[in-house]
């Protein structure tokens, strides 16, 4: 057995990778969202001065690649490996954001747990030796994830109150084998736990058992209680998901009171924006870590930080088949210090 | 700079991780095509039991994952990592395909790439110390992928002479610390090469200068030339993107002559078949990998392998929105003996 392996699913790093650069681009709802004011860049239109929605997806992430790497104070050709990935079919807006990186690159499909997933793989890279700087990045577009996943806008379909927005973003993160922090100190990957919710319009549900399922191991594996972490947050379960989890833990005796929340809770005014249950999608949780967690972890409000990105499995196909929608949640836990 | 590093893009592994086992199934095209007699399985239809292509391909992959892990003398408990991917929109083949295997799961998303790249990934874990077995799996179905990036076969549509056979077929490896081999000495990641190809029905050209880019490093990389290798494999190229290759290192001087091929020229008989270019999908390197390769490598007819996954990274989302297709290839070497 591998020392690096704690427990029955995490992993512990012996030379924790540090985050040494990230940047983030947001649409024009986030632009009037709480957190307007930590994103790097905001859209003054979804079309991003393209043809269509997918290809402003695209520019999102060839914009935050080259923003990130030029914060962090390398070049492209620095990059050992990009990891990325995004909803849209064939992951489109990582490939044309990509296409002209000349870098290796690694191509993932986590859903909306993407941007957990790539800090993960990214992470064993650099601590594994295989790597000394690797960018992490994801993106999610509303318009595109509509058309896609439910109904073209123009049709103007009523929304359930059960459904979440999907942010229009794209966050990336650098990491070093060598920096100052914030650390990536150790990672729980994620099963694959399907409930039996088919409704599209119901992600929330969809994946709380997953987040539940990676946190309990992740405590568990490393004998912790949810106090240990500042905040334990998840990608996108938004108001209706993260009770769901809140009410799972409760069961087992365990309050997580104020150590938890959602990135889809706290990126939108919910009501005066009419974003239903909250804000979903890959770029939900990659522009809320990438910025706001990650500036309020080096301004010290935050010292340890369980993040994990929780993807529905959601496949229009597979639904019309009269299948469910499988959840996975990818847990990451950062640490301001390697001292505390 | 990392000691396991080698030249600009490679990686040579510490400790290589031995591949314990592997199986595979194939379709029923597939059951009359020359390497047949290596498959595990065939179906003796398209449907393998089930309602739809899409399940019928979730199933081929949850069958090769059981009796992989078996013919490691494991169980799936053993596995630390699942890594796997498909064709379908939102890998759905291999999400509904694992959602019962209870352990953790990364999505890739590699295009036909995907044997190579979760081969890469899978090693990279074990030789770094964060796992002690994993699964490295994928899968494609002619039919599915027909409908999904083609045509529907219903309408009966005229296939032009450089387009290939989606292979119906999954293919499974097991990786693990410690074993007899074959092993993975050492990993090339590809970068992104697209050239302008726009024809969904020419995907060999489309993935051959990104084949030629990652084998041209790979053998630069570590100051090898072909003759190394006992064979040289490319996943999907096919006749025409295998020649292409081939013409593309002539150029340079180097003649790849019988030290090179295609997963995608042998799996069929071609002309007999009616397969025009010849074979094509994840699953075409997949089956062909995992089961005639490592078959000859186990009677010593290959002792030194580059596999090299091709990866069409098309969408017809994006083909409409007038995009060319970009290319991606993942290189991987495999060695029978450590002491050869």
């Amino acid at each position: 057995m591998s020392q690096k392996r704690v427990g029955n699913f995490s992993i512990k790093f012996d030379n924790p990778p540090s985050i040494i650069g990230a940047a983030t681009i947001a649409g024009t709802k986030e632009a009037e969202g709480r957190l307007a004011s930590y994103f790097d860049q905001t859209l003054k239109d979804e079309r991003f001065g393209e043809e269509s929605w997918e290809k402003a997806e695209s520019k999102m992430q060839k914009t935050v690649l080259q923003n990130a790497v030029a914060k962090s104070g390398l070049s492209l050709n620095n990059l050992d490996f990009i990891f990325a990935g995004d909803l849209l079919n064939q992951c489109t807006a990582s490939h044309y954001g990509i296409r002209e990186s000349s870098r290796p690159f690694l191509g993932l499909y986590g859903a909306c747990s993407t941007m957990a997933e790539s800090l993960l793989i990214g992470a064993m890279t650099i601590d594994g030796g295989f790597a000394d700087h690797v960018a992490c990045m994801t993106s999610s577009h509303f318009c595109g994830a509509e058309k896609q996943f439910r109904l073209p806008l123009e049709y103007g379909g009523q929304r359930s109150p059960t459904a979440q927005w999907t942010v229009t973003g794209a966050g990336c993160a650098i990491l070093a084998a060598q920096g100052d922090g914030p650390y990536i100190t150790g990672i729980t990957p994620g099963r694959i736990v399907d409930m039996g919710i088919s409704d599209a319009s119901n992600m929330g549900a969809a994946m709380a058992p997953a987040a539940y399922d990676t946190i309990s191991n992740h405590l568990a594996d490393n004998n912790l209680s949810p106090d240990y972490y500042d905040l334990i947050i998840t990608g996108d379960l938004a108001l209706i998901g993260s009770k769901i989890v809140r009410d799972m833990f409760f069961k087992d005796g365990i309050d997580l009171s104020s150590h938890y929340n959602d990135c889809g809770n706290i990126i939108f005014f919910n009501e005066e924006q009419d974003t239903h249950a909250g804000g979903s999608g890959c770029g939900c949780s990659a522009v809320v870590f990438c910025s706001y967690l990650l500036e309020k972890m080096k301004q010290g409000e935050i010292n340890r930080l369980l993040f994990i990105g929780t993807g529905a499995l959601q496949s229009p196909g597979a639904l019309t088949q009269g299948e469910s929608i499988p959840g996975i949640a990818h847990a990451v836990s950062v640490q301001r210090s390697l001292l505390s």
